[in-house]
């Protein structure tokens, strides 16, 4: 890398997964990374995996990233803003109003925070886990700030490879509160309907099942703080989501009574309309051809697909792999430009692959 | 292949993905395979791919197979029960409970007449989408039956590589209640909250949200079918969800007050324990370790990938791509057995692959 978008110190309160990777990012391009942590054992591995150094007396950094959990970010914070008066000081917490609200009682200096938060995709892991890519392409979000605060933090997004975004703390935390934090809540709780399901019926568990519940294997101490701290929004989403659920209840319990089933239908086709404006890989809901190819279960299979595909040159725009569960054999679909999806049908069947129905 | 486990002819009503699909599995048996098809185009299209041919006077099936969509599939049981005095009828619809009572209450002689269910995963495309192949490895749920009835039905569902189950209509149509038409309601719902919302709170979407609404995209029509059919054992499921729900939504709303906290944290630690129990790819939830390698968007570069642990003699036991919206870089997460992990990344990355901490 030639050179950095950042200039002077780089202080980093928190070594785990997001800390750390920012560290690893800003130190490839030179900059000096100052580490901290309230676990000495966490900084010392941080810092020997090449995330940054220790502080030292006269460190002056001109950014402060504080990267702890939710629940403790108000607090260290300010502790910064005191502890480093000619610093901008962010945070990178998936919640953005209370933090900001916590800072104006507490008397802090809040000229100098703005908020921020990239949407890494995954906040587990620890400074093991860490890499310098986490960042890259992912939408980092900025909170308010004067135009040359807000420049700071686009540089420090931009460096690391993320996507700037500006948003009030109030819109931040509306987005996020539709975008994830509902869903887990969605997720966590059809996931506990299966607690005490007979075998049998558990067994029966498709593709569909398996997608919706995923995320309910996410980290209750984490996201207890995330539902908390952003406890507003996520019930007003919650609130609505209540009520169409309860006019679906309704009607599936009367489903022969006037307009049951047309209340039903059109909760679903709700569905359809809302799933549709989530943008697709190239930040566009455009519409992609879907094949599936019928793929043995054994090393080697997927890679011979995909690199036949490589050679007739055909990009994926998205992949998604069904099993069968007790059989040896699995079922790719591939996501193409509407514009190849014949001629690689025809080459696929003629290189010996099945090709099926999309599946549902 | 040599022989068949059908002996006689079956008749199959309906020539749509499921019926078709069934018609192309037993063809390449040898057995005799009629179709019907209220549409004569559907049929036309079906017999041309080769699924079956058409009825003739002196027909005499052994086996009749009910493959329409769920409102109509009772009658035209009845329908197919008078026809052939001689002959089972079982059908393939996703509810169980409600065809066999409309039967009852029809005065038809369901003596001869047992359910089923092949969990085929997709249920949409038509004739031109059927393959002999979308019952391998599936269960195929047979409910009720003498021995020898269910005999005929198991030897069918083997005879399309399918895996029969066991279990009575109630069973089955609470079971597929849990594990896929309360998700569906679930999902449409929670997708239908993204409609009117803004475009930049949209444009951060990631894969939680995509995977949690991913079967939001379902048709409306035929599932609006499923869930009247299946209403009961859908509501009775939605209830306790709804009530989950309203504890999560209530701690929300005062989420200082005592008991608040502990309340949303097992309602997470619950969707924990409720998604370890859905069965991994080979029947069991056995833990898979999960290594994420950074990937170019660029045609061939997943299937080098995939390619060099097919090299390495590594199987994938999962795989799931996760994109950077507005970045030419994905991410691939490749589950595999715990044993090989340590040696597969040490490979790749000395084939110069880039190994990331595990996705969230």
């Amino acid at each position: 890398m030639t050179g950095s978008r950042i200039s002077g110190q780089v202080r980093i309160v928190g070594a785990g997964l997001l800390g750390a990777s920012i560290g690893h990012g800003l130190r490839a391009g030179g900059v000096d990374v100052i580490l901290d942590d309230a676990s000495r054992s966490n900084l010392r591995l941080a810092i020997d995996y090449g995330a940054g150094r220790a502080a030292a007396p006269d460190d002056d950094p001109r950014l402060v990233v504080v990267a702890v959990p939710p629940d403790v970010t108000a607090e260290v914070v300010a502790r910064e803003l005191a502890a480093y008066p000619a610093a901008l000081v962010t945070d990178v917490a998936s919640v953005k109003s209370s933090i900001r609200s916590e800072l104006v009682e507490a008397g802090a200096d809040v000229e100098r925070y703005v908020g921020s938060h990239p949407m890494a995709g995954r906040e587990r892991g620890g400074a093991i886990s860490a890499r310098a890519d986490i960042f890259e392409g992912r939408p980092w979000v900025i909170c308010g700030g004067t135009i040359a605060q807000r420049r700071q933090l686009e540089d420090l997004a931009l460096e690391l490879g993320a996507v700037p975004v500006s948003m009030t703390p109030e819109e931040h935390d509306a987005a996020v509160a539709l975008v994830s934090h509902v869903p887990q809540v969605v997720s966590s709780l059809l996931a506990a309907r299966l607690i005490g399901a007979p075998d049998p019926a558990v067994s029966l568990a498709g593709q569909g099942l398996r997608d919706t519940t995923r995320i309910a294997g996410s980290a209750p101490e984490l996201w207890v703080q995330i539902l908390s701290a952003n406890a507003g929004a996520v019930a007003r989403i919650l609130r609505a989501y209540r009520d169409d659920l309860d006019a679906v209840l309704s009607a599936l319990e009367a489903p022969d009574a006037p307009g049951a089933r047309r209340g039903i239908a059109e909760a679903l086709a709700s569905g359809n309309t809302g799933v549709a404006r989530i943008p697709g890989k190239h930040g566009t809901s455009k519409q992609f051809a879907r094949i599936v190819v019928k793929v043995e279960d054994r090393p080697g299979e997927l890679g011979r697909l995909l690199a036949e595909m490589g050679d007739l040159g055909v990009n994926m725009e998205d992949l998604r792999l069904e099993h069968s569960p007790r059989a040896q054999v699995g079922f790719a679909e591939i996501a193409v430009l509407p514009e190849v999806e014949q001629r690689l049908v025809a080459d696929l069947q003629e290189r010996g692959w099945s090709i099926m129905g999309a599946l549902e």
